[in-house]
């Protein structure tokens, strides 16, 4: 068998997104050992981007040494012991993903369903928090990347906490995008992933969890059922100004250099200025898209600029497959398509860190004016 | 913050080893789609080269998406239902975790403990067999990581067979430095990791599961506790041949590259001549350090080629961490110290994969001569 060598990809689907180079020429530096002063001190940076990248103080901030859906075990797992009832929000494939976790937790899931590309509503979930005044946690997805959609995660936040419920939320395809503002909102745990906004190779899943939170952590009654997982366990490895960290994995080192550089760039870019550049190649995208002919799945205060989910235009659906297998087979340019009810019905088109750029927008334009 | 430069540094600890640089480069190239049908073609590469780096023909043999630890716990959580008794072996620390994975799966751990230093001895392993004739899972360590032992594989899963148990091994540090010969000894699960003697960063956990393991995880009357861990889900998604293959999370792209690349250069070199190497610069380190005044703490026969641990001399004892903290600071050289009792008590050389070279031979015994 031979080396692997991959065609340079316009990466434009819901991820992940292309890698910046300073973070791909980081990940390839030489490998120290993970107990070495030098790699600890990484560490500790890594811990600080993070909550900048976080919005937060939350001491407990870290990468989880596993993709985005092993973040997302984390926060359940740990915050969830059996017999909780976990008030979850669905309006799109994650929120099942949701159910799940909380159920294999040994917790009750109360489903709060919206249709797939609208809104959590609110009214619905301060509903589910007055009928089950013993839930412990509300849990949603700021960012829905089966569709495009962005939710209240404020006003979510604010609604648990007037019911004295802890907020977990799912911000993968959010940070570093739009607004993620742990603090000022009130969350008091939220997982991502660091192929969306952060520019950076899947398999890492950033996590932070608020004071409330890791009270409740170490007032459980019984063990975390994961070992990998097991916070109590992580906080001793990640602890800061430890001179005898205790050893609990080996750490991915190289895509540890990889997260560090993608958080090192949107810190040089400023928060801020990343958003601004979301929302502005989005807006750009979307004219053109528009005057191409597209719809948008979502209406317009709920959109995610990172993620454009557009209704395929009739003509094309019965080949909508086989043009994106094309596109990405002669042009080195990637979609993504619909999901459950929504595939064949939807194209989803990612800006997300790195990418959103003029040259993807054009790139975009080019190669969809050329299908419609 | 600033970007972070590693220093190049020979490892030669327990691990991580150092990375060879077809490997680095590989983790370097551009990031393509995770449902791409060349990152598909790749995924079913890594398969088939797995396979052959574990000797087996086991249809479900894929990389977890994260370090070994979470090797180690897809292999419990999978295997283990609640109930279930487990003969845990520990004779080192890596089975201390197995205890705490059987027990968070809601198993029964028979432990069968060894002294640190020592093989696992198949005669006490016989009589819990004997006493535990409802034990389902005999669970062992291969190559003890904390000690450089190398225990009986092929007697122990003899054992395990004759009393109708499944066979789960730990293989982090054996895979490509010993044989592991998963089919002939029959071996049922076995997990092992990316970063000792495959020259590979760490990040990723290949396992295997034999028909019978795959039988016991359908017959299972509850569901796997995790949800990221549960191969029933993963199988679908590394399932070869697809057409659509099923989405379960977006894999680690760039770390799979690296994997990959590693396992073509096992291929390229071979097994056999893999094992030679590990074993003729062990016998060329050994030879050094005997002259030099260094006793190993295992007795021949149960030797790990690939992991040195030998007892520090008296007069080193006292200020031994601060020697290999200036080894490391100074020289970018690393060893490894001794965990628990044996911490103070022994060195640990490691001599895994890229990293078993002539080279890291004379640079370990030019430092050693140095200090004594």
């Amino acid at each position: 068998m031979n080396s692997f060598t991959p065609d340079y990809t316009i990466l434009m689907g819901p991820g992940p997104s292309n890698v910046h180079p300073r973070v791909l020429n980081a990940m390839s530096k030489p490998i120290i050992g993970h107990l070495d002063p030098a790699f600890v001190g990484l560490m500790d940076e890594i811990k600080s981007l993070l909550r900048y990248a976080f919005q937060t103080e939350n001491q407990l901030t870290f990468p989880v040494s596993a993709p985005g859906s092993a973040g997302m075990e984390t926060c359940f797992v740990n915050l969830v012991e059996p017999g909780d009832k976990v008030i979850v929000c669905q309006n799109g494939v994650f929120g099942g993903r949701m159910k799940e976790n909380v159920e294999r937790s040994g917790g009750i899931a109360i489903m709060v369903e919206d249709r797939w590309g609208e809104a959590i509503s609110l009214a619905k979930v301060e509903q589910a928090l007055a009928e089950h005044s013993d839930a412990k946690i509300l849990a949603f997805v700021h960012a829905e990347t089966s569709t495009g959609v962005r939710s209240d995660a404020e006003g979510l936040a604010r609604l648990a906490q007037l019911h004295d419920c802890l907020t977990l939320m799912d911000c993968v395809t959010s940070l570093g995008g739009i607004p993620v503002l742990v603090d000022e909102w009130g969350i008091d745990a939220a997982y991502s992933g660091t192929q969306k906004c952060l520019s950076c190779p899947p398999g890492l899943s950033p996590v932070t969890f608020s004071e409330r939170a890791v009270s409740k952590i170490r007032e459980r009654r019984t063990k975390v059922q994961s070992w990998f997982l097991d916070v109590s366990m992580v906080m001793n490895y990640w602890a800061e100004g430890q001179t005898a960290r205790s050893y609990h994995h080996t750490a991915p080192i190289n895509a540890m250099y990889a997260l560090h550089e993608s958080l090192v760039l949107l810190k040089e870019e400023g928060l801020e200025q990343a958003w601004a550049r979301h929302a502005h190649t989005h807006s750009q995208l979307r004219e053109g898209l528009e005057a191409l002919g597209f719809e948008y799945l979502v209406t317009p205060d709920n959109r995610l600029p990172q993620l454009n989910a557009v209704r395929i235009p009739d003509p094309l659906k019965a080949e909508e497959a086989a043009l994106r297998t094309r596109l990405l087979k002669d042009e080195k340019f990637e979609i993504g398509g619909g999901l459950g009810a929504l595939a064949g019905e939807i194209w989803r088109i990612g800006l997300m860190g790195h990418g959103a750029s003029q040259g993807h927008v054009d790139a975009c334009l080019k190669h969809l004016r050329a299908l419609v």
